[in-house]
């Protein structure tokens, strides 16, 4: 099998993981999403909530807590792009996310229109996130300071 | 070729069908829609919105009722994750769906942030969808009840 | 290797220029933007856009006027169809899109929910944009008249 056709392969099994970060984050099921992480992960969703989370363990009793505080959420990830980095093992992937929330006590839904910025590791299990960092292009009805995505001369990058 | 190519190309050939899917449903061409299910599917859209359809035949007469009541829709896929089902012939599909609907009468725009759950198999004219059902995390302007997507801690599972 | 796998690699390499033409529009770096298209490149943002854009050039030098005009945006492409014309090297795509912008001036945030119609061709840098068409199925707080999808039943095909 040529190199293109197995980065097809890893391509694919790149996107399904970050298509299971999205479905588990909507169940609510925090050791799912976790298990897509290395031990050793960081995760920065923005300075606005927090230090970086650091190692799967952590991650999950963040999301355990955090996920269960919106009546719902779907999160929509589009326009991946992945990048080997040539030794085979490793990959960043930037994926844009549309992710709607919906608030229990009626306040208007939260949107956000952003981007997760990751670096892939290829493991025994399969390919895992070692890194990721939320950047938002724009955000509705949320209070929190993120990260920005870098857009020219908006003093932002 | 390998069994992972292999899967690789039926892969794309099913997300295409999911993509027909939408793109003629905007157009409100029933009879493209229906082309791309069995003639035995089942099709269940939700509890609010009477029984499931059965037969490829029903499908097309439903939508050409039911699509026409709207002034526009558009259809936005994501998420799409395939699971083969071993036997080569037999695939199960999830499928985020975006859905913005505008009506004629000026009323705000309706919206779905739901998933298809789908089960195609292979024919002699190619991948086609025997089964689907419309399940929703989320929605805007509908008064329609709707299959929970299954998160936990919300007794909708 | 197959004309089937080539393709899906082709396929891969035209899903990466849809991808890198939204990433560098939400950005601000026209000249990223120009440089996915061909230099006789003919695009066509709609009638209440003024005439089509002809040549990368004229391309660039109009979206460096006008993308700063948002204050953010947010480009989020999907149900992406590619059709291979036979010769290798050209092909058609339709890619569906959600284009959120905000304006400076607070008012509200204008979408597309739209459609872009292409023609690419493969160059000795790749494969490029030679023809751009967009087309929406709706939009909230444009004041512009746009090319509509085509849809049955409402005098727009």
């Amino acid at each position: 099998m040529t190199e293109a056709v197995q980065q097809l392969l890893d391509r694919q099994e790149i996107v399904d993981v970050i298509h299971a970060y999205c479905r588990n984050v909507d169940l609510v099921d925090a050791a799912e999403v976790a298990a897509l992480f290395t031990e050793d992960c960081v995760v920065d969703y923005g300075p606005g909530l927090g230090e970086p989370t650091r190692g799967a363990a952590e991650l999950e009793a963040r999301l355990a807590r955090g996920l269960p505080r919106f009546a719902a959420t779907s999160h929509h990830v589009s326009n991946i792009e992945v990048t080997f980095l040539g030794d085979g093992t490793s990959a960043n992937a930037i994926t844009y996310l549309y992710a709607w929330h919906r608030h229990p006590d009626g306040r208007p839904d939260a949107v956000l229109w952003a981007q997760y910025h990751d670096r892939f590791v290829r493991t025994v299990d399969g390919w895992k996130i070692r890194e990721r960092v939320l950047k938002v292009a724009g955000q509705e009805n949320f209070d929190v300071e993120w990260y920005p995505i870098g857009r020219r001369g908006t003093g932002d990058s």
